[in-house]
């Protein structure tokens, strides 16, 4: 074999949304899109059927923006706010009463949308941490990687990891995956004292084992090479349920997931969403470099976590 | 475009070999070549044109290994020595002698070697602290990506930084790169007084400006996107010379240095050489899990280093 070939981002992205695309839609808030991006977004993955928009904002400033760029906004409901602090609080009570099942940002700041979240007034939170999961596709793996948390917490405690963890084992749980394989990341698969992610992933299956994780087989620690080829850990003499075969990926902090999870998107052909969990309902964080495709595939994994959260409620 | 297609790795091998092939042979004292897999890597090089290999080990025992597996010593000279600590010993008189300009570890321990290389006694140190280079020649960047330190040094400090970063210098001047430019590596593109990587990265951009550090153009922080992507940096407003195009990228320690080349390797078709810099001549550390390809890269990429030596010297 001289050459490889990829499969397109659309056609991954395409298979991606056959798997919402026959399901009830899922009523998404998207909190203050006042700009084109974040009101395209919605509009895009609406029209793809993958979820039913609620746009919360000020509506005259919403339907210019619409006319200027020519998206129809005849089958979405707008739910008309002075501005991006009221789409907040409006967001809030959509939630609350059940009408929105997942949140999307729009074009206020991050900080602010998280601040709502987080806020213990506005009862939005689980017991759980709130962290983010990236699911990228990625043509050279067999299966989703899940890769968490690269975006929202920086150096994570042990118990901190243990929250970000079982959110990402909901969100397999949700995308299918009934038992996922985890990988605790570090930089080499033995234990040693000088570098603490080791130590700590040995703390993680241990937790696991006593139920104090659940619904996953964990290993680690595990260097990237291990988690991702069979071959490799059995090079290394790893014995491992999980060893080329993980699902999920806990990176050891954020800045090493940071260049991972852009590494697969800049240089690995990935298809990449991401969603942050932890809260009653999910929400889809968008960045001002995130692809159309992103956006989309976002919105299909948040409403595939928002059906299996129906279920369990 | 629906798919994308990626050339295979002896293709590029064969481009690298290339470089070295009608040059003069550097040769290369292999440290204690006792197994298949430590003889049969410099065999290849060899006879792919790479290196002239002197092997430093029993010789009775070399020879019937050799037998064993098909491989014909007849034209390396083999210097005999009875155990792996006499073959350090020996290796480092042929450095001092000239008749040895880079070193390949066998099948003695990492450890053994390296302790060979920087005890004082032994004279083979620089000024500079040693350091891991990973060359990688990744089909989805149009450049090799020198990737420093993955591999040996887990937490450097500022001052380490620095000598890590000369020493990958020193190495894109060698492959024909005059004035490489650095990526120095974050999660974050800006100075972020909760990420001590990013504060290193601003103070070694500065000592470049004040010829503390010589030889490249200097950028950082970068987070991997604006390092590999001109357009996602455009989209974050950085303007960066180095933004898109960067040789070195500077790890902001081995656990995501780890990730990334591995990621690269296994998930990204890269073809993986690495050298160990920072002693008087270059040395070429190897794996059991390395392939065929990566051994001969590696000599490829040490010969380049030891012709560069030639002139300096």
């Amino acid at each position: 074999m001289t050459e490889t070939v990829i499969t397109s981002k659309e056609e991954r992205l395409n298979r991606l949304i056959a798997k919402v695309r026959d399901l009830p839609k899922v009523p998404v808030a998207v909190v203050y899109p006042c700009d084109k991006e974040s009101l395209r977004g919605p509009i895009m993955a609406a029209e793809a059927g993958v979820i039913e928009p609620i746009l919360v904002g000020p509506a005259g400033q919403i339907r210019a923006l619409a006319g200027e760029f020519g998206f129809n906004l005849a089958n979405y409901r707008i739910v008309d706010v002075p501005d991006s602090h009221a789409a907040c609080d409006e967001a809030v009570k959509l939630v609350h009463a059940g009408e929105a099942e997942a949140l999307m940002k729009g074009s206020l700041h991050t900080d602010e949308l998280m601040g709502t979240i987080v806020s213990r007034a506005n009862n939005l939170r689980t017991p759980r941490r709130i962290s983010h999961v990236f699911v990228m596709d990625v043509p050279t793996y067999p299966r989703p990687m899940l890769i968490t948390d690269a975006a929202v917490n920086i150096k994570p405690t042990l118990e901190e990891k243990v929250d970000i963890l079982q959110n990402a084992i909901y969100l397999a749980h949700a995308l299918g995956i009934p038992e996922p394989k985890v990988a605790i990341l570090a930089a080499v698969e033995t234990v040693n004292p000088k570098m603490p992610s080791t130590l700590e992933a040995a703390a993680l299956c241990k937790m696991a084992d006593r139920g104090q994780i659940k619904g996953a087989l964990l290993d680690g620690p595990l260097a990237f090479d291990n988690a991702v080829s069979a071959e490799a850990a059995r090079i290394k003499g790893i014995k491992s349920p999980v060893a080329g075969q993980a699902d999920i990926f806990l990176v050891p902090e954020l800045e090493s997931g940071n260049m991972l999870f852009k590494q697969l998107e800049y240089l690995s052909f990935a298809l990449t969403a991401g969603v942050v969990l932890g809260a009653k309902v999910p929400v889809i964080l968008t960045s001002r470099a995130d692809s159309a495709e992103t956006r989309t595939a976002s919105c299909v994994i948040a409403a595939m976590f928002a059906h299996a959260n129906r279920k369990n409620n």
